[in-house]
């Protein structure tokens, strides 16, 4: 059977398939960079222009009462199933940054006497940024370390350690539970940065004891271009979280006006100022493709889409150099060596094929099982196997 | 004439009776509480409409280049005049509260060997809070003043000063200009909270040397529940701005991946996480509502709002106490001391006058000109006077 017989059978009995008609996008399209900017839900458009014309416009200030208030930890709460947390422990709201900087500080806090953060030196960049702006107001001091060195170099001198769960060049996995297990061997805490993970990877960070985690909502998620991070807070820690941009909207009498900050119930003290609602609720709206599909059945069609693009490069483009896993400990994107990265790209784009390009010399494809079909990713190797055509 | 006769003759003759049909708002809703949450302009629906279904869904990814990642400049300039600054110095996004900090750190980081931050006791308590965070992590002590008493209190010890440009329980307008010299002259640095008087009050940060300053955008300009606050830095600053929550989006090269932070020419290393696009093109779409008018103008109407508050006030309902300054001195909103102030104002809102209570027993009604009526005014006073009816 030929490549191209083969991706239509695929995406025939491909039990997603269904789903990428949820999402406003041109059927001519192979959109490969939902791991950068997701595509739009359906509902979102629908769901804005309710929640200004409607909620905004007919209620007013009353609108605050009626849902908008709680907003922050009901969408955390319907993301918390996709990173196997139970209810309660999700709050969103922020930039994913500034809810590193939150949990960090946090951390640090509750580990004391510990003059040393551990941070993934394979991590996307901002997170080291914010790592550093922690460390120099805390005065700890950063340690740059690749995820599967930390169980060797963690010790008494570790309050955390800051890890990306996917490394957002290669597509590496890291293995959540175990690394959690052998840094809490030694006393110290883990913040995961979900941002490649969550919606797209399974994982149990309840289970595996996970101290803090942020994520992004607008890549796999779908919430929209620079929609509000989430911050989960477990149980155990809530109590004790001592956050370092404690504001209004987590005070436990918001409305009081009260000189001194107390922090609320539960997971509401991990929020800072006002929730931004117009953006908070289009990602609510986003989370309804959630409702009938389970971050399982995603993974398991971003590893076949995976696998099936290997094929394809391997036999279209044995030049192609395959930079992510070959197997499950790939997450949900695909890495490609290619010398002149950056033009490929911006050739590809114009042709209806849309990845991105992270310097020097490497290409990404998003592999959002939700609407990426089997064609797409052949569509992608057939382009690099005809460049420069 | 009767104050009924009056108030319609006013609205007649308002040169700015025009803009309120710019709004989504029913004709029947007497609207007093844009100072907690503004109207929505008509024009942000269609916008984000456009947003959501050409940007996003059309452009996906390329979008970002495409005027999303220029935004917060953009918006910010939009924004400049309204406050007094030239271009160039107005960055939005993030929350007040997270600007508060970003602002307070920095400019105790400006004026370093000064343990002190004077903070105004009048403020909004979520200010306070964000203080009490700022100065935990940089060492600083907080002392709580009236902001009329800091140019007495203040000496080499202040670092900087946080005040609120009008507070908010009276409506009191703070002399900016004046406060900011005295303070000037004794080596400490202002950051004025200007929530409550932008797009309501004139100022010139740029004449007055304001060091930095803060505003949040929800109130009256409109932008949206939650909509994302501005940071102004002006130019004297930008080079030396060393900020607690410098990130990615504030690099001078975010694409380029790099270790090290290196701050971004300009504003921009204002910046911290990704830009949150939804909302702030709400704000952007909100903002076309000052293409045609100035603050000047607003103010004048705003006062004469006010002014005729107060004598409807003091003619139908002689037991109110007005809270608020009767003349210049008073900000965008007009504060009403009142016994039973939670009852009555639930009882005004079921009446389709919307105003909002602080506790204990003050009423506040915001003026926001742009779609108050006289008779909005006139009603609220009438509905008093016949209170408990």
């Amino acid at each position: 059977m030929s490549l191209s017989a083969e991706a239509a059978e695929l995406d025939t009995h491909d039990p997603l398939a269904g789903k990428r008609a949820e999402f406003d996008l041109d059927p001519q399209m192979s959109y490969l960079d939902g791991n950068s900017l997701g595509a739009p839900p359906r509902s979102v458009a629908v769901r804005l222009d309710e929640v200004v014309r409607k909620q905004w416009a007919g209620r007013l200030i009353r609108a605050w009462d009626e849902g908008w208030w709680q907003a922050p930890e009901r969408v955390g709460d319907r993301i918390a199933p996709l990173i196997g947390a139970a209810a309660g422990q999700v709050v969103v709201g922020d930039s994913t940054s500034v809810n590193v900087f939150k949990a960090l500080v946090a951390a640090a806090r509750l580990n004391p006497g510990r003059p040393e953060i551990l941070l993934d030196v394979t991590t996307f960049p901002a997170d080291g940024y914010i790592a550093e702006n922690a460390a120099r107001l805390t005065g700890h001091e950063i340690r740059r370390v690749v995820p599967e060195e930390m169980p060797a170099v963690v010790s008494e001198r570790t309050a955390v350690a800051l890890i990306n769960h996917v490394d957002y060049r290669s597509g590496l996995v890291h293995e959540l539970p175990s690394l959690t297990e052998s840094l809490h061997a030694a006393g110290a805490l883990v913040v995961w940065d979900l941002c490649h993970s969550v919606g797209a990877v399974p994982m149990a960070v309840d289970a595996a004891q996970v101290d803090l985690a942020v994520g992004c909502t607008y890549k796999f998620l779908n919430g929209g271009p620079g929609a509000p991070a989430f911050l989960y807070v477990p149980t155990k820690w809530q109590e004790s979280f001592d956050q370092p941009l404690s504001g209004w909207a987590g005070h436990v009498d918001p409305f009081g006006m009260a000189e001194a900050y107390v922090g609320g119930p539960g997971v509401i003290r991990a929020r800072t100022g006002t929730p931004d609602i117009l953006s908070m609720l289009a990602l609510d709206a986003a989370l309804d493709v959630w409702d009938d599909v389970t971050v399982e059945q995603v993974r398991a069609k971003g590893l076949a889409l995976g696998d099936f693009f290997v094929r394809c490069l391997d036999e279209l483009v044995p030049a192609a150099e395959v930079l992510s896993p070959r197997d499950y400990r790939r997450g949900n994107q695909l890495s490609v060596g290619w010398p002149d990265a950056k033009r490929v790209m911006a050739a590809m784009t114009k042709a209806g094929i849309i990845g991105d390009f992270r310097p020097p010399d490497v290409l990404r494809f998003g592999l959002a099982a939700l609407y990426v079909r089997y064609v797409d990713v052949l569509r992608a190797a057939a382009f690099l196997s005809g460049w420069p055509g």
